[in-house]
């Protein structure tokens, strides 16, 4: 199983690699035959190919990730992040308000990725 | 559906009826057959009756739970939310860091409950 450290620094290399606009780092954080739901109730993305097509986009739109509390672990082989992504809007800084869980494999790789976060989830930065 | 707004409502009455010690409220959160993983990775609970008896030990603890970041919902049936459990030990002040996952029904009723936290999620308070 792999241990919580090793679950800890997928997620945050998840945050850098989007941070510095690295889709293909983010892909490569992914099981082949993963999952991505984003956001949760929504169509669910299977795949390497349809997961990087995804982050290629998800980047393109300049959005940043922040943590907004310490990324937990789990007695099993998930995890789970608290974080928001923020937004530069015509209308000024918004930012939507994300909780990402995580499935990993033995190897280390994420299975499966949930997002949760509503429409009432996205606010004008204050 | 739920909708984002009651489903928030009830993620902070979780959090409310833990911190006045009531874990009866609690239990009325949940729908009648549903389950509660708390640490995921553990033995799952099953049914209001296994559900209360696990909220009457939570509460006895002493402990308090404190919101980490703004409640998080989806665009499915799903909230999450990122806090704090704090704990007194004889060590000192402790808290363990945690993100609950829940489902709903279409009355607004809990029907599982996922706690993302590991060993190493308890820290000692600085």
């Amino acid at each position: 199983m792999t241990s919580e450290t090793q679950m800890r620094q997928a997620m945050q290399a998840y945050i850098d690699a989007f941070n510095v606009s690295d889709p293909q780092a983010i892909a490569d954080l992914y099981a082949d035959d993963a999952t991505v739901e984003d956001p949760v109730g929504s169509a669910v993305k299977s795949g390497k190919a349809e997961i990087l097509k995804f982050y290629k986009m998800a980047v393109a739109t300049g959005a940043k990730l922040a943590l907004a509390a310490p990324i937990r672990t789990s007695h099993g082989n998930s995890a789970a992040m608290a974080f928001d992504v923020k937004l530069n809007m015509p209308e000024g800084k918004a930012h939507i308000q994300v909780i990402d869980v995580m499935t990993f494999n033995d190897a280390g790789k994420f299975t499966s990725m949930r997002a949760f976060w509503g429409k009432s989830d996205m606010v004008m930065t204050p």
